[in-house]
């Protein structure tokens, strides 16, 4: 079995779609990599791109990119809706098919000493994290970009890589390597927010739900509906099915139906097995069962 | 994107495993075709390989192992309790990407061709069928291998290739293009037999069920269950969710629960499509979001 290493990294700037396509083109021009998704949302002035291939191919692609961002983009003169630190804001590696976490961590620990390299400060997070507290990225991101300048100054936040220095153009980058995660929403026949929202609070992790479940709830106007807005961060361990038999449930309560539900986005084949043998009950089905799963080197 | 063909042939023989392997070793030494499953029954007295590959490699495979069956195998001393007409009795190809059934009906040709060679009288069925009154195989197969000789002799029996005279050694052979057959069985938790049955007779098409089911009720002795065992012919029209959810339906009118269900061999993914559709709501969803589908050539 071929290694496979998929990345999403995410950078500030989702407005000049000029500069956008600059950065895209470092990785679409090398030889392996495949491209799954990439999007720009100018209310958040963000851009995420998500490619996938051998290991040191997407190494080679995520360097590109990250040194074009640090190029093209001026963090001192960023605004947007979405909370964010620095030019090349975080990278995230996920580990696909045939490759472990500890393996992965030293492609994200080779890409942070690179970028480190640039003059970037670099933080580490999730599984490549160097301490508790940087576990994981909300945490790390806290005060934003205006917070930088201050909290390098602090002995606490010393970068993993780069310089203990405020670079005003590039900000601060966090990358490290997660788990996939899945964004996944449920759709309820109401226009009543207040029900998608004490729905998103009743499976949610800090309010007493799902512990890899985090939810808001959104309204959607043009649909005449209301959203559950989730992020599931570990559907091994808070699988689809039980997220969305809850939700079905809560929202029963206040005679409300699920009108369909959506998943947006790449999602790894594993995170449809537990859907298959929920609702099918087919206990021993495996994935490799799959004829097309034949066809993967 | 490559051309991939599926190969499926039935070989009367499921007792002698040395003859079975000399069989099966003709497809295993051809490159660049990758098996998916074999399985022998000794009841039966057949066998079935399961490969798939580049199309051309496909039918060097198929070639080879007919004819070492063709060599091997002696209907003249054949008993078994599955209907059968031939040492290579039925060889079924399916289109799993990139090619259509016109392209696929080719290879089965140039195949029945090749067999036709060897003296064998051969018969298209399926999407290959020379004339309707041959389209399905229990149509083609009645009366079995001890019926040939007479079959031989009437004008309406002409096989498609090969002599229009009994081969007493290799009888004849059925080979053909067909949409993916999957085998999908539902465990009741009874034991009364014949609630499977009834069932059985409910979902399946010449009962008035559906159109693209086949089904037997079974005992499973040791599971003290019994069990609606299924070929869906076309899962695309006839799709899983539609049919097991009648099968809950009627067994519950007899105060009987699915106790689970069973998947047997090689899927191709897009019969799970409709799974997710139904049991997910999730209306647009597509078969290419999922990641490891960027890594088949």
């Amino acid at each position: 079995m071929k290694k496979v290493l998929l990345c999403e990294p995410n950078i500030s700037e989702g407005r000049n779609l000029e500069v956008v396509e600059q950065v895209f083109d470092q990785i679409r021009q090398v030889e392996g990599v495949k491209i799954l998704d990439s999007s720009s949302d100018a209310d958040h002035n963000r851009s995420v791109f998500t490619y996938l291939g051998e290991p040191e191919a997407v190494l080679a692609a995520t360097k590109g990119m990250a040194a074009k961002a640090i190029e093209l983009i001026d963090m001192t003169q960023h605004q947007g809706s979405h909370p964010r630190m620095g030019a090349v804001d975080v990278v995230a590696f996920i580990p696909v098919r045939g490759i472990e976490t500890e393996e992965a961590v030293e492609f994200a620990r080779r890409f942070g000493k690179f970028l480190g390299g640039l003059g970037v400060p670099v933080y580490y997070y999730e599984d490549a994290a160097t301490r508790p507290e940087r576990d994981k990225l909300p945490k790390i991101r806290k005060g934003q970009y205006e917070a930088l300048e201050e909290k390098l100054k602090d002995p606490a936040w010393t970068p993993d890589e780069g310089p203990a220095a405020f670079n005003p153009k590039s900000g601060a980058t966090v990358t490290g390597v997660r788990f996939p995660l899945l964004a996944f929403n449920v759709n309820l026949r109401t226009t009543d927010l207040a029900i998608a929202n004490r729905i998103a609070r009743a499976v949610q992790h800090i309010n007493g739900g799902y512990r890899y479940v985090r939810a808001i709830g959104l309204a959607l106007e043009e649909e005449e509906m209301v959203q559950v807005s989730m992020n599931l961060i570990n559907y091994t361990l808070t699988p689809i099915p039980r997220v969305l038999e809850t939700i079905r449930s809560e929202a029963a309560r206040h005679g409300v139906s699920v009108a369909g539900t959506e998943i947006v986005g790449p999602v790894p084949l594993d995170a449809l097995e537990e859907v298959l043998k929920h609702y099918l009950q087919v206990h021993d089905f495996s994935m490799d069962q799959i004829i097309e799963t034949a066809l993967i080197d």
